[in-house]
């Protein structure tokens, strides 16, 4: 009888389930369901506007979309129940919500319907100004943690996020019991246990063996005084374990039996390296999608700068886990969106092709550069290396002849820029590269990206054939947690996977060393403080 | 009996005549005719490809407009051809073209038919290469001329095209007997005369009072060495005088009797002077279109920088008229064609709105600066006060919640901000402005632009009655240099209009003092040799 582990990936927009064979990592079948409200930026589900830069979720769609997915890839797969041996889930990071002492989220309560702090902020919301002066109180006070994020407090992350609601709703504070990362919350709805996954605290929440001393959150704010004993509290688990076991409950809804082991929720961009067979050292693994994340592991463990968190609880345990950060499909997304005209449009209809093919079909005719055209690609802010999200996005070299395919290349062209910042930056601070596996949906459906990716930082890319991507890579780590290997390594080759194709820098090398040098100049004049431009229109949004 | 001055407008898309009474200025009629050619910049008529920043016309299509409208006008007017006592043509400026002795243009003999240089070179063909060679000899060689144009060749005078022409396609080359303005073309085929308006030679071709010695033109090239008893030969005729009477042949064609007198023709961008009454020093008319001019007569004659061009051959004779320009509605118009999304088009579409009238409307519901977006309007080079073709647009601040209207604004921001730069340069060069008449289509149609400018610059902009612009100050000019008045501030007296609409600086001006600011830095760094990454970019085009 074959046995399966049961990976569960939530994403940005949808979740997808992946039914992973434990003896080949053969993929059995996967499902996905959007979630209803998708996005909430510019309205709550009440009709109630959000400001500038928010970003939602309801936790109810997480359910929905859980209980959607498993019966129908168990169906799908013609697999039964009992064949599925361990779970694990994924998630998207730093996604967090306040909850009462028994896990319902505040949002659910009719006192905090209209609050938009009560509900889930997902990752890219950004709570600023507490991010910077949490950042501030860090570094006076020496907390070692910083070491993990090259001294840098992302204004994605759960503290950056609990002192907004305390400042702008303190009522919904006082009825904050616990505030924990959406994955957590997913595992413990699973199994009916809340704990944390080291996964998260590690590389979010300050946790690294311990917390930062309790007087460090009472200089951030007062009321932080007693947060590792109340909202923060609970037991962190190591990723690579087992969280808890499936109820009763949740077994009935989900079409399972009761009892399968659930492994501790993980960082959603570290889940695509199992799957694509990242079992050590110098291997650079790059999910490439709406966003792209970057993660390297070494047995070195480096103070490092310019990266968006690391730790030792990242992915293979005894190995140090490095991540780094950059905007990729959603600045594309935003031209199509935003910028692209109707003709384009028509045009593609009319030949039977996407948006995003007939722009790249387009744009593959045009050389490096277009015709004089650069970019900075800081739509989302500078993720890494620069970690500063008040810098924004640049087009120079406009003309009245300027193309769309033009800006769209150029666009592209700037993630490729940024990507190698961060392989130099990996490397100039000690953190050789060996190889580098790409995986995501800019992986498979962009080979023009690709391939300018490839002649920009002058490397071989190899696409993994895991496409099933973080859901099968969290089932291997689930299926090494619940005692299906010996460790994860062991589960890693037995259940990942090889390479699907290979891009190979080719003729257009030379023309982007020049560019390359163009927008490193402009990267470093708008973003290392010489023209502070960018930081003030930020403060006009 | 009412006496009418005929005037007529050569703009880039079509031709315009405005019958407008000698008595008061009133306008009777005004009809106009698109260029069937329109500006040829992808393909000659037979198809041929053209490359990057040709802007060709056809100089029939002048013809065959001028046939057009002149009878239109009558008509529409009721007015005889008998009434009518003068002609002045305005024309775009350096649009040129090469022609046999006869006046027959080079494109129209077979052998040329597919040689994109014997066509007409509209003013913003740009001969950059051919520019930059001539200004250094010019400088190199001290040519008094210089001082007129603040030391800067533009590569849309007639001596870079043709020079052009000479590199390109020698043999037709050999073949141009003459190569002159259209402007002045055209009053040739009026009056069966060749002679040349001092208003182009002087401002755009080296003439002031004769022209540089022939060692100049020699050492530009020694297939120049005698351009001035050749190519550029033919009497230079003061702008306010006669150039001949209207031919019998041409008369027919106009539904006129022969005989009527004929003034040399005028630059475009100064015609629109006389209609709105500027009769004198220090007011400044905008002419604000596709692109914008801003001339500024003065007793004063200056060698100032930064300007198109200046001269005594103007507007008003013994007054010096200094012109700088600017790309304005056609910055707009690449937006609005290239980078407006197709949700925008449609929403227009459904309320009734063009797509200009529809992104008014939502960018005037914005703060300056938007949501924190600043451009450079560059999209067609800098012509004042940088003067530099090889510059482009930029824009900064772009980030994922980034809406059209957002760009719309920043780009029209631009604009005021340069017109602003244009100002100042007048001012700090001894050139004060007592005075802003606006004229032409984006003062009449773009309420929330003009309000930009009037905020940006601190400053009463007055929207001129004269709603005819350069067709009807032409009328005025030609009425005066055929002998209806004993001179031009006479005529403009009689036959000038005031101001329909004031705008007045209003609350904005505080912000846009701070991204002046910010846009003079971003100015200087690309603009004036800190950053030559846009030199480096135009050389990919």
């Amino acid at each position: 009888m074959n046995c399966y582990a049961l990976g569960i990936d939530f994403g940005t927009l949808s979740a997808r389930a992946a039914l992973v064979s434990v003896a080949d990592g053969a993929v059995a079948a996967s499902a996905s369901h959007d979630y209803p409200h998708g996005v909430m930026s510019h309205t709550l589900p009440c009709g109630k506007p959000l400001g500038p830069g928010w970003a939602l979720q309801h936790p109810m769609d997480y359910l929905q979309a859980l209980e959607a997915i498993v019966p129908a890839v168990l169906k799908k797969a013609g697999v039964r129940g009992d064949q599925v041996r361990a779970i694990g889930v994924d998630f998207t990071t730093s996604t967090t919500l306040p909850t009462l002492a028994d896990g319902t989220p505040l949002c659910t309560l009719p006192e905090f319907l209209h609050e938009p702090n009560a509900y889930v902020k997902l990752w890219k919301h950004h709570a600023d100004s507490q991010a910077r002066h949490i950042e501030s109180i860090a570094r006076e006070m020496g907390i070692s943690w910083l070491h993990n994020t090259g001294g840098r407090i992302s204004p994605e992350w759960p503290l950056p996020k609990l002192m907004q609601i305390l400042e702008e709703c303190p009522a919904l504070f006082d009825k904050t019991d616990l505030y924990l990362e959406a994955g957590d919350w997913i595992v413990w709805q699973l199994t009916g246990q809340f704990s944390r996954s080291a996964s998260y605290a590690d590389s979010k929440n300050f946790h690294e063996n311990g917390y930062p001393p309790p007087a460090f959150f009472e200089k951030v704010h007062p009321r932080f005084a007693g947060i590792l004993d109340h909202q923060f509290r609970g037991p962190v688990l190591p990723l690579v374990s087992c969280a808890g076991i499936l109820t009763e409950r949740m077994a009935e809804k989900l079409h399972l039996p009761a009892g399968i082991p659930v492994a501790p929720a993980m960082v959603d961009s570290h889940a695509g390296a199992p799957g694509a067979g990242v079992d050590g050292a110098g291997i650079l693994l790059s999910a490439l999608g709406t966003s792209a994340c970057h993660i390297l592991m070494d047995e070195k463990n480096l103070d490092i700068t310019g990266i968006a968190a690391k730790g030792m609880e990242g992915i293979v345990p005894g190995l140090c886990t490095y991540e780094a950060n950059q905007s990729m499909g959603e600045v594309l997304a935003w031209f199509l969106d935003h910028a692209c005209p109707a003709r384009c449009l028509q045009d593609a209809q009319a030949q039977g092709l996407s948006l995003h093919q007939y722009m790249n079909e387009k744009a593959a005719l045009l050389p490096p550069g277009g015709r004089g055209l650069i970019a900075l690609d800081w739509f989302n802010g500078n993720r890494s290396i620069l970690v500063d999200s008040r810098l924004s996005g640049m087009l120079l070299g406009l003309t009245l002849r300027t193309q769309p395919e033009e800006i769209y290349r150029a666009l592209m062209e700037a993630s490729a820029y940024t990507m190698r910042t961060i392989l130099e930056n990996y490397e100039h601070q000690g953190l050789p590269i060996r190889k580098i596996i790409a995986v995501g949906g800019v992986a498979r459906k962009s080979p023009l990206l690709m391939q300018i990716i490839s002649d920009v930082t002058g490397r071989e890319i190899s696409v993994s054939a895991a496409k099933e991507g973080p859901a099968q890579g969290v089932a291997i780590v689930a299926a090494a947690g619940t005692g299906l290997f010996p460790d994860l390594p062991s589960a890693i080759r037995a259940m990942g996977q090889g390479a699907e194709k290979v891009y190979r820098p080719g003729s257009w090398q030379t023309q982007y060393e020049q560019l390359y040098r163009e927008f490193i100049r402009l990267h470093d004049y708008f973003g290392r403080g010489e023209n502070e431009i960018m930081h003030w229109l930020s403060s006009m949004h």
